[in-house]
């Protein structure tokens, strides 16, 4: 089975495809998140896994945004936790190190341990990219921030695990793929609708899942592109889109909106 | 006049600060997000612009945690389009260039351009970031992608501006400082708020925004880390805390949620 996930070999996404679906899986690399959407679409791959959100920098909107533009549905959903790891060449021990390479935000979520070891913190565009940079350089007084299964594709060293800050970073991904899941009694659905911005429009439109009692998991709102006076919501919750009350409550939401798209359904992560 | 900010020279978050508060200003470049805070807090700046949303690429949620965790107030706001550079040393002409290095998120955004001109895109940590690095190297078949800031901060050439391929690119900023601002009539309110993990919780703290007729300009959720059956909520809205209909609506709030906290009054961007 083929994955499509944005970034390089060994980025967090792959590590948690491998997490999610085993190791028998074939991660596809994607420079872009779109990529990954027309990859599936294309047939290239059986599905793809796009993060939503995460535990520390919130929400990656391009996904439900692709969602909503797409024909790809939501079709399962994983939560991986992020654990940074500190990744060397052979040979190299802690006290070796003197710069240390990664993407901004694992620099940023890792700077307590840098500061205690007097580490420089080299910005770089990628985490495994870091790790395939100082392989190619052989070398032997800097390290890279990166997944463990960077290590592995790359064939590198991990000198620390979990090297992170806040040990709560935690990164959602929904599986993308041409059909949804069917129900299995522990679901969960993502939906879009646009709604009419002026006082009271969410508030109206949530009252049927109030009255449903729906336990919505999820809200994010961003103003329509090119349309000032338009908001679209992407709200998460429990059930399965073929549920009775999730069905009224849609129903009761098209009659208080603009529109509605069911992204897709999914048995909910552990 | 000294406002902090998060990135290098040149900047977009510099550029929205000329932008917003002119030329006489004078800006601090600082590497993290939390560090603005850090600097305006011990006197090092008067303020410090913070980016809370951009059009494309939606919330950067790690604002409206530091300004819930800090003291510091929202009293400005400043929506600013962002207009991609393409940058270069003197004397190289568009036929030259075979590489262009910028941040991902900007190459994502100029894809169109570079795919009709055949140029290769390079991921790097920073846009600004980028124009120092071509310039230092004196790079004759590359370019970059960053702010016209830029160009002017590290004296280099633009070649093409508005490279993106969809105009409508807005980043929204507001404006940090230990006050926030006096009502002038047309203002916005920033507040967080924490309800229970539950069916109807945010309808219900919602209601008494309805009730008053307060239009939402922005609704944003996620999960509390460490506290999974609680959820944090930051929402934007029409009016100024010191707005009778306002200070009902929040005492209407504090009576459906476990806790609300006034990020700040702020006059309205145009």
């Amino acid at each position: 089975m083929k994955v499509a996930f944005q970034g390089e070999r060994g980025a967090y996404s792959e590590e948690a495809i491998i997490a999610y679906l085993g190791e028998s899986v074939d991660p596809v690399p994607r420079p872009y998140l779109k990529d990954v959407f027309d990859t599936v679409e294309a047939g290239g791959a059986d599905s793809g896994l796009v993060p939503v959100e995460n535990s520390i920098e919130g929400s990656i909107v391009r996904t439900y945004d692709l969602l909503n533009e797409r024909t790809l549905k939501a079709g399962g959903e994983s939560v991986h936790r992020i654990a940074h790891c500190l990744i060397t060449n052979d040979g190299v021990e802690l006290k070796d190190i003197k710069k240390v390479y990664s993407h901004p935000q694992a620099l940023g979520q890792s700077r307590k341990f840098l500061d205690e070891h007097n580490m420089d913190a080299i910005p770089s565009y990628d985490t495994a990219g870091s790790v395939k940079m100082i392989k190619n350089l052989g070398s032997k007084d800097s390290a890279a921030i990166a997944s463990g299964r960077a290590a592995q594709v790359y064939d590198m060293k991990i000198l620390r695990r979990g090297i992170e800050t806040h040990s709560e970073n935690y990164t959602r991904f929904l599986l993308v793929k041409p059909e949804d899941h069917d129900a299995t009694g522990n679901d969960k659905t993502s939906i879009a609708f646009i709604v009419d911005h002026k006082p009271g429009s969410l508030y109206q439109a949530l009252h049927a899942f109030a009255e449903s009692k729906i336990n919505l998991t999820k809200i994010e709102s961003r103003p329509m592109v090119g349309t000032p006076w338009e908001y679209i919501f992407f709200i998460d919750f429990i059930g399965h889109r073929t549920d009775t009350n999730i069905i009224e409550a849609i129903e009761g939401l098209s009659k208080n909106t603009r529109s509605v798209k069911i992204l897709g359904s999914y048995p909910q992560a552990a």
